[in-house]
């Protein structure tokens, strides 16, 4: 923590704020320039809240130093950390894809679309069964029934699954069927969720919210982390701001970002990110150009029956010409698909 | 939904919508202008999205009509709901006073304070024993020890307990010990806990989330009140935006909204919405002017050794001194505290 | 200027540091922790851009240390400033209204309402001549003849002018019927025109952008103050954010934040803010209980034929309801209106 | 315009808002659902505002019909417009790349950096010399001068030059030098000068305001093909969000959405869209990935020393590298630099 006090504080204020970091711990070192003073503290232990100095008299402004997250964070591990599922492996020079459907609506409906994203290119098949709608009387999902149709569909064309779960009491049941475990926008701060999910031996996909900032993200991942399981793929799927000709704003940045910050591998879900069927090529172009380590697409046979986010599903004949510009996209910057 | 069709769109493409809309079950309405075509189309039933028909040739723009929450919204119940605890009527003519810690911390500090907010004139006594913190690494409250706590000493000064639950795990333990049951801002769209939630007959205090619009917050409400608990409260509690002088932007045109929109109750919090103590005065006063039913304050005897966000707790005479302040601006609106 | 190394940053990378901070007339203060070391710079010069030390290798973070807006912020003035204007005085104990139409649309217009708002406890008359339209083919203004009505009206009451110009050559034409030029959120930042402002010997009334922090807002009032016209009133106006409820977000919250950073006067338009009749009540009692020194209000005597904004501007009548509860609200917070 | 009846309103509340929608000049079509009355009014004049009619008794809402930028849309021009600068196409089959620093600093570092772009591709050089500052304090640009130098060093070497002006009193002077007039974010809405330019024969490069939706960015477009140029190319450069890991987001999305929505090029400026050098290579890529139709990067042949921006210039080498993988990715969507 920084403390700069402002300009012409008395010694007596100076020294106030010495004594309130040495009671809660800090080491501080001071430097005295000629229009103020700076009051460095180090050591800091968990616990202690910044905005408590930031009221004291004479006080300016007190400067938070980000403590590195120690376990996602890129300070302790420099090399990028690579998720393997299966045979397949999230961050390394491959880009992986993630389609399918965005609700599990039956057995054949997911059948026919496994096949169809194998054979352009995905490892792995996604399918909504536990569905978060904003609505009460929309359409929740086939739960169980519906993972197990995943599941056989994933395992007739050898694909990996991933679907999303909403609460701890769903885990029992997900570990079943699911290879890498999806947790939404809306549970990214769902503390007791995470808690879970890091005594688990399992990928977590772990989307950002829609208000998350990129630290909170990676917050987030540390709580999983932190319990143990340090599997964990970060996932962009677009944030809210005013601009309202997309859904939402698919914050491309966060993917270079992230890369910076942390050694975990982050796709993004272009579909989810712009709402719209026109936009989710642009946008998987832009996330792999930006160098995401994978893609949550949604694909559906027919997108006009769907029963749930038709409008933002590729048709199966759009997903097989995306995937062929993504390859020289990839290309371009030394990565494959 | 009214579709509107691009200027010179041809009668084949605007025959194709309209049959479209048919087989979706909806009645329509055609209006044939000099510079173009509008559809509207009535009697829409769950399921359908409104996005599949933007993506049709011809189509400029699909508008929706927001269907009135059926439950939380004004259409069906021109009255204010009135939500009763205990003796306290949450929604009448008087400004309810809810106030207390952030954390429960002990039994002695909990009593103290619900001794103060008593005598100043709360008549709910807050404080969490589940806390959702952002980092793994803080401190994450009492659990069940700081509920009894709260219970006791609500109890020996007459005062009801509001507190948080995180997970529906939770339900079982609170009802025992809390009269209002707080759902979180990170918790408003956990449907699967707002879903428990609508079995119960307590009063829910639904936060607004960082980045819901007032649209979904009565979504939120809706899933409660759709399981057949109708005593929901609302709480304004800040969004995020791009302004980072304060914590988060305190919404306070959110409270004539919802009373336009909704015959629910709101409340304000203006220690998180802020997160300053220096702030939450002029806020809370804020609230109540513009006709907040009551407000969510955070007291604390020694802020400065309160466990979390003590920054924003306010001293008791600060409290005493604020409560009179309310009094006057609540009366220049014919309402009383 | 403090820049927080990596932990584990090698002594050479904190060296080289340190020679960059030196060669660019920094006083270096080193603090040498356990996990890692603290620089603190002091003495910089303007022209110095932080991130340029965010990209050296070893660097983990680099904290501006905000330098004090030399004339807006309190730091070197404790005391409120007082914008007198004609025998009106903004800042002081009294909260001044001010009042009027969007636009002054005729000279029977602008002299009708001039009276009702008098008579309501008005000081200042508010009536647009030069309008900024979003839309090329939206109403533009009367111009200098509006000018003209707005300053006739004005005098006719006894009242002071307040009125927007869009660029500098209007300030010519302005200075003769305005004695408190306003300029609009959209031109906070068109820095030629502040700078121009700084020139005259005028009040200024400057808005807050859309899109601008209270920092900015500061830095912007600092542009005009610089040129030596120490005469700046500040104004909420609302901030875009998600929400679009209302059509921006009035961000109460600034009035607290900016009364603690700075000694300007600082008022609120809950009419621009709210963008709905409905709100504009509740908001403008909001502001007061905030602590604002003013109000800026829209009122026109036939809001159903008002030629711009009609639909946020009050009938005169429930203008002089609000007042009558504004007195009250003031009161409780020891102001008059 | 659409409006929803409440369900149940009256028919005389129905006939009330189909008066005054007549009275405005509307025709009115009239669909009577059983839940509720839905009315088309189609043929609105300008200076209607919808917000007059949500406040009528019996509304529910009110649904505006987007005007279609009638110059800027796609309506009534469905090819995509290319804008010709000397020998150079902007809007066509080629990714057009516009370089150089922030600032026209000297003579030879103009000519310097003039040589390096145009080795690495550019057509286009950009520089500075009246520069929008944040502080009062900072380095202004070097105005008519810097303009000169910008000149003679694109000639050298056979460049366009792009050069912002803040003030239509800058126009006499910039049409001497400038080949591409740049508007920055903060005068997007400076609808002076937007109707100046809108009298030239000049292309004007429009960047969207940092709290601009993509509508009101066509619609200032739309200001100055009013008066008569038709010449606009549109740049996305950031939009304001809560996340601030980045100095503003670079909404990637809006080029997907503008190619929707209207007929004009439009270009990235990845420089100021991150403010960080490192970033600024991935959001250039994604850009171009995107569909951009070109790209505004600031270089500096010595960022270090660079009065303005240094941070998020790239190096030369770095550029040069840049250049290369853009071209690969601008082949994946069958384009060309």
């Amino acid at each position: 923590m920084v403390i700069v006090m402002q300009p012409g504080a008395s010694e007596e204020r100076v020294q106030a704020v010495i004594e309130r970091l040495v009671e809660k711990g800090f080491d501080v070192h001071r430097s005295t320039g000629v229009e103020r003073t700076v009051l460095g503290a180090i050591g800091s232990k968990n616990g202690v809240d910044f905005r408590d100095f930031e009221l004291l008299e004479g006080v300016q402004e007190v400067i938070r130093i980000t403590e590195p997250y120690k376990l996602a964070g890129r300070t302790f591990q420099k090399e990028n950390s690579q998720i393997k599922a299966g045979g397949v492996v999230i961050g390394g020079p491959e880009v992986v894809l993630m389609a399918g459907p965005c609700s599990v609506e039956s057995r054949t409906q997911i059948k026919t679309i496994a096949k169809l994203v194998k054979e352009a290119g995905a490892k792995v098949l996604r399918g909504g069964a536990f569905k978060p709608r904003t609505s009460p009387y929309s359409f929740q999902g086939l739960g169980e029934e519906g993972l197990k149709y995943l599941r056989e569909a994933a395992d007739a064309f050898g694909l990996l699954t991933v679907s999303e779960i909403m609460d701890r009491m769903d885990i029992p049941i997900a570990i079943r069927y699911i290879d890498i475990i999806q947790i939404g926008a809306r549970n990214m701060q769902n503390f007791t969720l995470l808690r879970e999910l890091g005594n688990l031996n399992k990928p977590i996909l772990l989307k950002r919210g829609m208000a998350a900032t990129i630290d909170e993200l990676l917050m987030a991942a540390e709580y999983v982390m932190s319990g143990g399981n340090r599997q964990v793929i970060l996932c962009e799927r677009g944030i809210r701001t005013f601009e309202n000709a997309t859904r939402n704003t698919l914050d491309i940045s966060a993917i270079p970002v992230v890369k910076k910050k942390s050694h975990l591998p982050i796709i993004a879900d272009p579909s989810h990110g712009t709402g719209l069927r026109d936009h989710v090529a642009p946008m998987a172009r832009a996330a792999v150009a930006a160098g995401a380590d994978g893609l949550l697409i949604e694909v559906h046979p027919e997108p006009d029956k769907a029963l749930s986010d038709g409008a933002q599903s590729l048709y199966p004949e759009q997903f097989t010409g995306l995937v062929r510009e993504l390859r020289i996209v990839a290309e371009a910057i030394g990565r494959k698909i």
